[in-house]
Order: C-alpha cells, then structure tokens, then sequence
C-alpha cells in the first residue's frame, strides 16, 4: 500500500510501506476514505518537533473497516468509521472516565511502529476502544465528509478548548488563533451557547469563518493591541473563557491577559518553547485559570456527532482545500505558506 | 495609637502611629483583639518582597467595632468581626460574583497608605463590603479565638486551594507543603470529603497537626523522591487534587507531577521565582489544571464560620505561639527560623 512518509524537514513523500495487517486480536484494519493534514503536523514538517527519518504521519482520518481480529466485538468488515487522533483500549480508568488521552495503552497515529493516518490503510490497535461508527450512507456523502473527518481532530479540539475555558450559555468568549482548531473553537463556544465570541485573526478568509461560525468581534490586532482591543470591547473586564488554539509563548501571554479575573484559559495549541507564555504571578492575582490540553477526542465525538450529521454544525467549512495522496507533499506546503487553511485528503 | 511596621529586611519595629479614624463615610475603625504574622510576611521580611521603609504590615486580624461612618449599615460600635485579608466594596460585578480580591475598590492590609493588621486598631475601608459579623460572645472566647482569627487567611486560602483543586467526596488529595496554609488545606480537604489525603511534609510537629486535620498519609520525601512516593501510593496515577500551598518553584514542579491525569492543581503559594515550576508540556500531555490564586477570603467565611462556631473545624491548632504586641518582633524571628509554625498577636 502507500503512504506518507516524512523524511526530515520539509520532505514529505509518498512510498510503498508495508500492507496494513491485523496483528493483535483486537486490531481491525480500516481503508481511509478521507484523511488530512493538522497544524500540529506542521511543527514536524518545519523540523521543531523531531522525527525519525521514515516515520509515517497523519493522524486524522475515516474510514471503511476491511477487517477485524477474532476479539473486535463491536465493528465488522464494511461499516463506516471515523478515529480520534489517538487509540486507546476502551477499558482502563482513564478511559472509562472519558480522558483516552491518558489510557496506558494508548498511542498516537504515526509514532513510530504504527501506521499514520495518512496512507491508504490504517493498522487500528484496540478497535473497539477507539473507533466511532458512522452511518454508512454518510460515507460516499461529500458534503457530509468534511465535517464528519473533522471530528477525528480538529472540531473535538476545538470543543475541547471551549469546554476546558468553561464556556457557559451567555458567556463572553475570546478565541486566540485563527487556524482551523480556532475556528472550530468558535463554532463549539457559539454551539454551547456563549453570548459573545470575539476572534482573534488578522486573515480575512479566516475570520469570515469564524464569523460564519458565530464570532461576533473580530481583533485583528496583536500582542499588546490586541489586549486593549479586547479589554476595550468587554468593558475593561476580558473575556470569561479564553480559547488559545496556536502554542506559541505570545498567544499564551495574550490569552491570559484578555481572561477576566477567575475566568480560564482553555488552551490546546501544542506547547512550544520555554515558559510557553505562562505568566504564574498575573494569574495569581487574577485567579485565572489554566486548563486544556490534549483533547480526548473520543469522548467528544459522540457528543458533536449528532450535530454534524444534523447539519446544526459544519465545521467541514474548515477545509479548503481537497488532494489525492499524491497531492499531500505539495499540501503541506500550501499549510506551510498559509495559502491554504486545512487540506483534506481524498482517496 | 502602636503599630507593627517594617523598616527593612529583618527589621520589624513596634512604633507610634497616627491613630486609625474614618477618612470616608463607608469606613469603619476596628480595635484589633487578635491578628497574627502570615507566611507571606516573611517574603517581605526577608527582603524577597521589596516594601517601603516605615510601611505598615500585618493583613489578618479579627477586633471590635469602635466606630463606623455615616454611610456603614451592616455595622456599629460594639459589633465583633473579622476582616478577610483584602477590603474590597462589596457592590462590584466582583464582589458579587464571589471573587473579591478582584475587585477595582479593594486593597490590602498594610499596602502603602493604609493600616496594617499587626497593630492596635486599623481603618477599614468599605466596612459593609468588607467585614463580617461574629457573635459578640466569642470575642472573650480563648478556645474560639484562634480558630475565628484563622478565617481572616490562612483557613480561607486553604479552603480556597481545596476548592480550586477541585476536591470532591471520596477524592484523592495531596497536599504540598506543611506551613499554616498547606495543614488548613489539609482540613478543607477533609471538611469537603475526601477519601484520602497525602500530606508532603517532613516536620513532625506539623504532620501531626496534618493527621489531626485529616491527613490519612504522610511523605516526607522531597524532590523526585516525593513524586515517586505519592506515585506508589495511588497505584501508579497520582492524586485528583493537588493542593499547593508553597510557591517556589520545585513545589510547583513537584504539585504538576503528583497530579493524576486529568486533575487540578490549586495552587495558593504566592508564586515567587522564574517560570514558577510551571511545565505546561508536562500539563498539556496529560490535562492537568492549574488553578487558585489569591484566596476571597469574604467570600469563604460566611461558609466556614459556622463549621468553626460548632467546633466542626478547629483551624486554630496552626498556632503554636501567642505574643503580644511587643513580641511581634520575635515572632517574626521565631516564624523566619521554623521554631513557630503561625504566631498569634494577642492584644
């Protein structure tokens, strides 16, 4: 089969790897219909986060299962699937408490040894922990595709980013970052009822998303201007909940400044150097409160699932850009280069 | 009127000041009964927290009532009460909302300008807002004094970094640190239900007060040491809430790691020192929350005053020592050198 394959910095390739294959009971083997390419893989494509030469990457994707271990009960050859970014058992603690995140036995797609989401198969570890039936008529539907592939990721991070900030019916809502979690982080505080929701992005495809998806401000300013901005907007007071979607020291800095005194900062942006912006004395004094992190996709999905098959939500909107396999070295560079917002992969 | 003031580090006088009277008619004067020295007033006494020469000190006290402005409703001459360690106007969206230690009126016992706690009598601003009623019998009440007097800080911020960890029924503890604050946490822990609690502490003195409290285990460990300790003692995972009542950088470090995936750190320890111990990698991977921050005390004590009236609680066993005014000076020393735990000023 192929797959993609990251090399080093910048060097993404396309390569035959070997078939995807039960190798434990509790496997199935899933043919992705839909896959796509996350901000977080692009820390790995610029060479800050480290990989090894000829790891496969991905770690989005749905699709059709092709086969299932003697101990999978709950899938069967043919049905329609979609997987959060990491598998988890199903049975531990954590899992059972809905932070799969945190399952021992948990791993993400493309860590070395495993297959990454964005090749044609996937080997699923612990599938009936980790997978989501779908409708099956879902699965040749293309206005539903997006949309449903976004829960493996992106939506559920953004909801997760809501939910860690504490959004609450007629809450004010500041959103840092206008990638795609930020913009499916402003979908998910408008679908949990926040009263304002201002964005924070200078880029006009972005923001007219996220006001299609219920911001009603947008700041496109930064750092310090952007700080007043959103003082300016909420009475002097900052936003109740603060969604930081980008993990850059300055987003946090920001995040926390705009959080009104005992509101939180619920931030998914993967961390990335130093402090990471975190500044403990003006929390302190504030009772600001830093929460998030890697969302547990898992439990979110039957959540928000319903809605997106509704269409009460589309957070497909996101992508805009669609490749075949072949396509996905020169995706990166469109996410790279700004020029494209999220790429999803067809196959 | 004799007041405690700082000159400098390891410099406490008692000196003549000019007596405490209303300046405003929502002010009231208080003559003081009790007031004790803080664990935070050692950052200032040993010159970590830069105060100016000649200021006033002191932010816990309970007293009587001398005389109250024109506009002072809830209050009168006679009337027993205790200040919270922050006035604050009590009318603010803040203060309404609980969190007076935000609110734009409020100030501190003994910033510049203002009279501190460790004194004879102390102007309080915002009377109505800021004091609350104790029954006039207890103020002669030597067994409910200490406990009624810890209401104004330490019991409150205790309680405050047990809610902000999110301390629920049957709820696995740990609680960093064994100064007055970290053994009220203790028993905030235990007054909200929990099933267990580690306390991380190496002077028997104080782990015996943290037994009394609730502590249904003890680490004496420190460092890597500890986390590996408390590790053992919740099968692998660390606690659901992680109480952390220091404020220097390896408690916090050690607070982050001793959290269980998914739960909260409340932190309450003045925060002093670089990143604070923060490692948001650490946090992210595996949910952790950090919250707390400074304690409304105003808002605490009317939940923790009957508990302390019926002998629920008594808080009052984190002073081992009692001066009086003139001994403030050794009580300082005595604090500083670790030979007193919390001194009480008895006037």
């Amino acid at each position: 089969m192929r797959a993609t394959v990251i090399h080093g910095p910048n060097d993404i390739r396309i390569e035959d790897v070997p078939d995807a294959r039960i190798q434990q009971p509790t496997d199935a083997v899933v043919r992705v219909v839909n896959a796509c390419i996350c901000g977080s893989d692009l820390w790995a494509y610029r060479g800050v986060a480290s990989r090894e030469a000829g790891q496969r990457i991905g770690h989005e994707f749905l699709g059709v299962v092709e086969e299932v271990g003697p101990q999978v009960r709950g899938f069967k050859a043919g049905d329609f699937v979609v997987a959060p970014f990491v598998w988890s058992d199903g049975t531990c603690d954590f899992c059972r408490e809905g932070l799969q995140t945190s399952c021992p036995h948990g791993g993400f797609w493309g860590q070395v040894g495993s297959d990454g989401g964005q090749g044609e198969a996937v080997r699923v570890p612990f599938a009936d922990g980790t997978l989501v039936q779908l409708p099956k008529e879902a699965a040749g539907d293309e206005k539903l595709l997006p949309g449903l592939l976004s829960l493996s990721d992106v939506m559920a991070t953004g909801h997760h980013a809501a939910v860690s900030a504490g959004v609450t019916p007629g809450s004010t809502v500041a959103v840092v970052g206008d990638g795609a979690v930020g913009l499916c982080g402003v979908l998910a505080a408008h679908r949990l009822g926040a009263g304002r929701i201002i964005a924070l992005g200078r880029h006009q495809v972005r923001t007219d998303i996220a006001r299609k998806f219920g911001a009603t401000d947008v700041v496109a300013e930064r750092g310090e201007d952007a700080i007043e901005k959103v003082k300016e907007l909420t009475g002097g007071q900052g936003a109740h909940a603060v969604l930081e979607a980008v993990g850059t020291e300055e987003s946090m800095r920001t995040a926390i400044s705009i959080a009104r005194d005992g509101g939180a900062v619920g931030y998914v942006g993967v961390p990335h150097g130093g402090s990471a912006g975190v500044d403990i004395g003006q929390m302190f004094g504030r009772n600001v409160q830093l929460r998030g992190g890697v969302a547990p996709a898992r439990a979110y999905i039957p959540e928000l699932l319903p809605d997106v098959l509704s269409g009460k939500i589309d957070p497909g909107l996101v992508f805009d850009r669609t490749v075949d396999l072949d396509g996905v070295p020169e995706g990166y560079r469109a996410m790279d280069n700004r020029s494209a917002l999220k790429v999803r992969i067809s196959f």
